[in-house]
């Protein structure tokens, strides 16, 4: 069973402030690890990424090789379940298409002066994109991590994958391959970060790291940070649901269970003003367990981090949102754009009772990597955005030099950075 | 005397990636440090502040109060120079209306299913901003944090700025009343940084801190990321100059110096296809340096990180300005239309012979925060995208989730993971 929080209790504020803190991760100390890996990496190259593979996933990447050929993924696609196979390509399509909306459009103006202004957004030229093994590797992450990268127009789309006892999913090659990921290699852990960030004999290095990996993964990114980039480090998943008691309390049962089984770490929170319609999901939420495969697992989830949270009014439950800032946020109610209009802060919001958020995890269109632990408060999900840059650009000529010198000149004295000042009065001969 | 590198030397290509390698940057180890601070003002709130400042800064916020007053602000006013404040306020309007254009518009659509999709874009709630004290504590930097932040929204912008013997820039207040600057604290160091993620009795919490520091502050910028967002962690300016030999090497000298004299780690790099125009810049540098104020700081820039590169085609510039992916570059040739074209690394490009990169630094508009360190290769400079954050949206009615029901949960089933499908199957009484 999960806690019950109600508002109109006198010490709302000081448990909801707590819940709100709470760690549901314990990490783990592998800095310095981490570090020997990718010093061990810079120095040896494919040699020590062979060495750490035989030793961490049981696979002798002498024999099968670090690049996963075109006969492999043949082979993938061979062995994959076709309608699977289907469901993914129904998928990437989707995900392709919301996605070319995101593409950022070029800027270029004249200002009143004559000053010629803009913004010109360049791909990212190299993308390696982590996934991990055994059963957290996720096909719909491949392609919610590649095909944005594919829509902003990234080259080289590299993806690493451990291949524990040398088998990789065939589902995982399948993503890859409907994605346009150009590369991929057998290689996992702060090794395969390692890789990425510094290049070895058979990888050429890449730009930017993105993908979700565990304690080892996520601190080698850390490290590697500056060299490259990478995209935001991912926590436990989590949802809220804001729900009036209109609603089939095994519904939203269902949803919060969703969540609970991807991890017993993950959170799933409902709010609702109707204490009744709470008593009846709690209810569903324990009778649904007895046959989810995942019943471990979820069970865990809601017992340790799941919340129920009673308002007086269901419009009280928008601030405790914001402050949240929940992953998912589904909105069981009759209007819910009247409740979309007044929040701030989340992920990824699901509107009305027929958007239960799996659908998103899949085949909306949208993509499922989402700011977690509150991180919504100040960022976005991964979109094309995240594979694009932009330089800034400017031009003037002697015209617009000679405008805008004066207050440059005056900053630049008061600043005392004399040759910045000079950089521009010698081009007017002042 | 900068280094010279020759594209045709057959050891061109090991030494070029050698000097793309140097790092200007001794990273100092104050990690542990840094956690003591931190630790001890989420602890110690407003004390902890006041003793650390007393101690770091020799302020006394007991008595000088640890927020900045209105009548502190009119004081700043009525110390600086007329003249200064009029620039500030014709670069605080360029900015504005530069920044104005970047804002990003809301989506919202319906695909051909029926599925309505969208994002919609919400202003970070609280920004901190750090200004470092000293000669480092610039009024323009002030402008190019904050405007940016005002202009997408942010409600509380709040900022932080040592106060060394109870002393802090008439112009950096100026600069952050002209900019919208909502609140401003007399602190520095790691302890501004764990007030602003943390808060106190004084200081509220924001949600993503930027601003450049020194190593303390980025430390402490790092520790706290995923408490807050921030912004990236700056290293010393850089710019790359283009050029042929039709410039007059006293104007390109003088943008080559106006960057060295930033920092002794600062670093001006020239490209050009004429041995003859490169030793006659490098006669300008010696001479300009002899009537420059700050001519230690830029002759040792110079002379560590500086360098001349000679290429046999001016052409052949493009692909090594990718590789070293400049902060500033600046195309100081016919046509830099045609260069820029062919472009895909750099921060910001300052096009043609009359667009020194010290004018993009105070009032041409575009932003002077810009990713250093080769990392404009994956990331962009300070924008309103900074400030803000997407939520995407999603809604089905009862016909759409039946259509995209088959492939949801296909996949749901082919990750192990029931309860997903579930959510999706128990809406259609399937």
């Amino acid at each position: 069973m999960a806690v019950t929080l109600r508002s109109a209790d006198p010490d709302f504020e000081t448990r909801f402030t707590a819940f709100l803190a709470t760690k549901r991760e314990v990490s783990a100390d592998v800095e310095a690890v981490v570090r020997d890996i990718i010093a061990r990496v810079r120095a040896g190259g494919d040699k020590a990424l062979i060495d750490y593979t035989l030793r961490f996933d049981k696979a002798d990447l002498g024999s099968l090789g670090i690049a996963v050929s075109r006969a492999d993924i043949e082979a993938a696609y061979a062995a994959a379940d076709p309608e699977t196979v289907e469901a993914l390509k129904f998928a990437r399509d989707r995900i392709r298409s919301h996605h070319q909306r995101q593409l950022p459009k070029d800027d270029r103006y004249t200002d009143p002066l004559g000053v010629e202004l803009g913004s010109r957004w360049t791909a990212v030229e190299a993308v390696g994109l982590y996934v991990p093994g055994g059963t957290a590797s996720y096909p719909s992450s491949v392609l919610m991590n590649a095909v944005p990268a594919k829509v902003a127009g990234v080259e080289r789309i590299v993806m690493v994958v451990p291949a524990s006892g040398g088998i990789i999913s065939p589902l995982v090659l399948v993503a890859a391959d409907l994605a346009g990921v150009s590369e991929i290699y057998r290689i996992g852990g702060a090794q395969a970060v390692a890789a990425l960030a510094y290049g070895t004999e058979t990888i050429r290095p890449v730009a930017k790291i993105v993908g979700p990996g565990n304690a080892y993964v996520a601190a080698a990114k850390r490290q590697v940070f500056g060299t490259v980039g990478i995209d935001m480090i991912a926590g436990p998943s989590e949802v809220l649901v804001i729900a009036d008691g209109k609603n089939d309390p095994d519904w939203i049962a269902a949803d919060l269970l969703a969540q609970a089984e991807h991890d017993a770490s993950a959170q799933s929170i409902l709010i609702t003003d109707n204490a009744a319609f709470a008593a009846a999901v709690e209810a569903a939420v324990q009778r649904q367990l007895a046959t989810l495969p995942r019943a471990e697992t979820a069970a865990a989830s809601w017992r340790d981090f799941g919340a129920v949270i009673l308002v007086g009014d269901l419009e009280d439950a928008l601030p405790l949102a914001d402050r949240i800032a929940a992953e998912h946020l589904e909105l069981a109610v009759d209007d819910p754009e009247a409740y979309l209009a007044r929040l701030r802060n989340a992920g990824s919001v699901f509107l009305g009772r027929h958007t239960p958020e799996a659908i998103g995890d899949y085949v909306a269109g949208s993509n499922h990597v989402l700011p977690t632990a509150r991180s919504a408060r100040f960022s976005s999900g991964l979109s094309v955005l995240d594979f694009v840059k932009r330089m800034s650009l400017l031009k003037l000529g002697p015209d617009q030099l000679r405008q805008l010198a004066p207050a440059a000149i005056a900053l630049a004295t008061a600043e005392g950075l004399d040759a910045h000042g000079r950089s521009v009065s010698i081009r007017l001969n002042m």
